[in-house]
């Protein structure tokens, strides 16, 4: 029975795993090398919003494998639903490295263009977290979750998901306050919720006992 | 036994993984902020076709993932010729962005255009069913499947199967009469399949006793 | 122990898959409707050399893919020299759709350009194919195989993977008699080869007991 | 318990892979075929640095999934903090592919874009080594290796694996005296490290028993 959510877990390591790597691609196709004309320290200081875009992409995608990880541990059997939820959830993933890419294009165009690449951006980000929630959400009520899982830390896991897109509908929303600003209360969430010790995280050391409740899970 | 159906599974997934995020770097590289000339939103508003063609081919090719999914749950051993059928099958999959990219470039073009990229893209799909029900008939008459599935609900699963590629040649060959009929009629088509429920697809809740008979296989 | 060569078939079989669909990501950059001058019907028929360079691709990487999934079924442990050659076998496959490309697109251009595309074309194949050897005889000799397997069949799958760069290396050799001539050769020997019924080969029926030897090695 | 790990090696075998076949797609993209000007034979020895970019890619990343490989062989369990040290030997990873391209694009060029992209180069090699040495630490200290793992040995593979940063920072620094040199002393090491038997590597021979201490762990 475990069989369907490993294949699963493949199949979506497989997804995370070329998101990751496309904006490397990218790299390669604007390297500063193309362009002749110009001196090469000016060409490679010249493509920064490439970086940037490839860091941010690898930041959040990577982020959201961890709580993609953290939270496939728990699920033992799969069905139709619970696949076409986990499908959407990549197909936002899979844009996070054309929204990242306009976004770092953007960040010091006019404030129009702040403005909607902020919005796709973070329309992006929140359309995963939806139904990353949807995901969870429905798992636990068709109790596709180990059935030795804890409810209480179900319960508890739920809350955590939640505060997600919640945060993020804020975010979005101020974008059309300031672009800048909505971008900045972003990475204060994101950076706030990974430090937050939450419960149904993997343990952050071995000795926690938090991970126990599936040990006997095994393979 | 088991381990030669799940390499294949590996490697098809890898392959499936791969064109979902192909049309990712299709988007980064015809991102609208390469065009100095025209204003962002316009340029985000033209590039429309692309992103029609990164929806239809997380569509089809997440559709066609839950089906492969499906069969291969049921296969415990492969041999020469069920690999083939296999590779015939991604083949096609792997040609979807190409043809949907395609067909959304030209739904505004000319009548032959019209006609011409939707009969490619409607062939591109009626490849891959037509190969996927050689592979299921091949993995039953060769005895490839679980011993403990029911013969009946394998007659039945066939059954279901085949009904695909006749309904896309019917969309195809009414190409030639109208084309975006043809894709209307495609689209019905593919909508009314997923949500009929079928026998020997995964379970829609938990409590569903459709997959137990392979529930002893394990892993 | 199973552990290791398991692990090197997840990574190899992700290199096949990119590999596979590298090709895809070729057809939608060269996809015809980015030239606006000329008519669809009249560009699709001027692509052709990618959509050949795409079923080569696709076919020559599939049949390797179907030899290494034999060979590594055979094999339990790996060692460093084992890896470094299955490393440079997925460096010959992933050159391919490279010079499989090159070749398509100068089948018609003069004799010079014939004689170096398809050199470097079965160059490629010819690589391959002697670390593909390398490692088969590394692991018999380490005794990296699996043990039940029979020392007879063994020396037989030797024998039979030594004949591919054996051929490779005539049709290779004829390149500077007659391109086109080592290209039918080359052709002919692959479609031959896939014919004859070959020991050590997964068994083309269900009911054939040649994979046997190691259905106790389980998963 | 051994599932965490193994998901995380499926996860990272695919960025290995992906980055892999990256060059591959960059050698079809800048195929000489595209430049009409040119004769082939030229075009074909003009676009060298994209092979040796290509070599040095695979020649690098390959040995860094051996090193991974051989490190993850011993992780029983994972934790956040791990998983991130592995996602930063990732990013790094992934960026290996753009800047030995730049590398091998600019090694004729003036001594300031020498030194500037044998910077690039090995700062990125470093990153991956320091994080690599980091999740061994981590792993060591939190106890999240193999209970049976010998400490003796798990101390010499941190003595081991320390060599490998402090060797690339004076290649590094070498880059600011003589950038040709600070490549060639990397490749002497790079080479040299490779030749050196060192405790915890997978065996030579399958008759070594270096790997015996994990072998009950099985899958």
């Amino acid at each position: 029975m475990n069989r369907d959510a490993s294949r699963v877990e493949t199949f979506s390591d497989g997804v995370f795993a070329v998101v990751l790597t496309v904006m490397a691609v990218e790299l390669l196709q604007n390297g500063p090398a193309r362009d002749p004309g110009t001196q090469l320290p000016d060409a490679l200081v010249h493509a920064w919003p490439t970086y940037l875009a490839y860091v941010i992409t690898f930041g959040i995608a990577g982020q959201i494998w961890l709580g993609h990880h953290n939270m496939w541990r728990y699920v033992v059997r799969v069905d139709q639903v619970l696949l076409m939820f986990n499908l959407l959830v990549l197909l936002f993933v899979a844009a996070i490295p054309f929204t990242a890419d306009l976004l770092s294009d953007n960040l010091r165009g006019s404030e129009t263009e702040q403005r909607l690449t902020a919005a796709l951006y973070l329309g992006t980000v929140l359309g995963e977290s939806l139904f990353f929630n949807l995901s969870w959400w429905w798992a636990r009520r068709r109790r596709l979750l180990h059935p030795d899982l804890d409810p209480q830390l179900a319960r508890a896991v739920s809350r955590r998901l939640v505060v997600r897109p919640l945060l993020y509908t804020i975010a979005f929303a101020s974008v059309f306050v300031d672009p800048i600003l909505s971008l900045l209360l972003y990475l204060l969430l994101l950076v706030g919720l990974s430090l937050i010790r939450r419960p149904g995280d993997l343990p952050r050391s071995a000795s926690a006992e938090a991970g126990g409740e599936v040990s006997g899970r095994g393979r």
